[in-house]
């Protein structure tokens, strides 16, 4: 095998680190941020680094880079306390990427890239119309990661909304079939194929796997 | 679209909830964890709740579940403040899900599912043999999520060692050759087809494809 120690790493041309790390922890579940400021200016950016924390209650987290690099979704969030996550597709994966640009504070990402605010009642940040699994969040807390000045967000997952069709008979919501990409580093997308889901697993009993979804 | 409320999702069968808010977030990094106890006891367990932190320095979180629910990792890793992170390939999915069943303290998974500890110089926990991605964190923070008695462990990663050819010459790590799966909700494994990388996004610039990689 090849081996890279930190040293030899932290020695690297910036943009070959950049990408050699963020890649490192294999596929990421790349979605979209909805979110809105006290005078109505909506925001909407890409976001890969999300992350599952209990589903009760249903707590989903999110690293937000140093504010200087990415204010708006954490400044809107913390005015609102509402925001949205909203799946990309492989039907709008450059209009989704496109919302990484470094936009002034006063643009609307959703005009500008081509994809449609949707507003619902008695939430106040937009959902992305043409994203098949959507869900809104309440902020729970902001946590700062001291080590590099990021800030893990947390909140509370109060509305969902989902295409037809997309809930197995257990509860799982098939991604794959919502056309639903993973990301890998920082601008790499891919499909998905399911291989196989497998049964709860058991000491002293085979891995088995779950035919009956 | 279908709407789910919040107090709705509440009311549901445990095992549904569970299915549902797992696979909401959409593909996930799934890795194994190897860790080792002061006695020498190795441990292996299957995460996918990780996420990227930050590029330099080089970080990476996982959720750690409650310590009543899943001690072993998390104990091993403050005794140590050593842990591996190794990819999950096509080859081996059976034997990383098994790792999930709740074997008792005294249990090396290594030996129960059948994969290879792989130790490394300089380094106390082990790899896994069969991961053709690899990479040795040291312990910098265990910070407690209040809100449900979940951790999120940071670290450090130290050392990287990958199968040779998957490295492209701008530093992004080819996930896809080295057969690496991403998971949906807590059983589901994935194969994963590449679309596209797209260049950095810049404002008033359409997004554009990277074909030069």
């Amino acid at each position: 095998m090849q081996y890279f120690s930190i040293s030899e790493i932290k020695g690297w041309d910036r943009f070959y680190r950049t990408n050699f790390i963020n890649s490192l922890q294999g596929y990421k579940p790349v979605s979209l941020i909805g979110t809105i400021n006290e005078k109505g200016q909506k925001n909407l950016a890409i976001f890969s680094n999300i992350v599952h924390i209990g589903a009760d209650p249903a707590l989903i987290g999110f690293i937000n880079r140093p504010v200087e690099a990415a204010p708006h979704t954490i400044s809107n969030i913390k005015i609102t306390g509402h925001y949205t996550i909203n799946h990309v597709h492989t039907s709008f994966i450059a209009a989704a990427h496109q919302t990484s640009a470094k936009y002034a504070s006063d643009t609307d990402e959703f005009g500008t890239v081509g994809l449609t605010p949707s507003f619902k009642e008695g939430f106040l940040a937009p959902f992305v119309g043409e994203s098949h699994i959507q869900y809104g969040l309440q902020l729970v807390e902001i946590v700062p990661i001291s080590h590099n000045n990021t800030f893990l967000v947390i909140g509370n997952i109060t509305h969902v909304f989902l295409n037809e069709g997309l809930v197995q008979k257990d509860g799982f919501i098939d991604a794959e079939k919502a056309g639903t990409v993973a990301s890998l580093g920082i601008d790499g997308y891919y499909t998905t194929g399911l291989v196989d889901r497998y049964e709860y697993a058991k000491p002293g009993r085979a891995p088995r796997k779950l035919d009956r979804f």
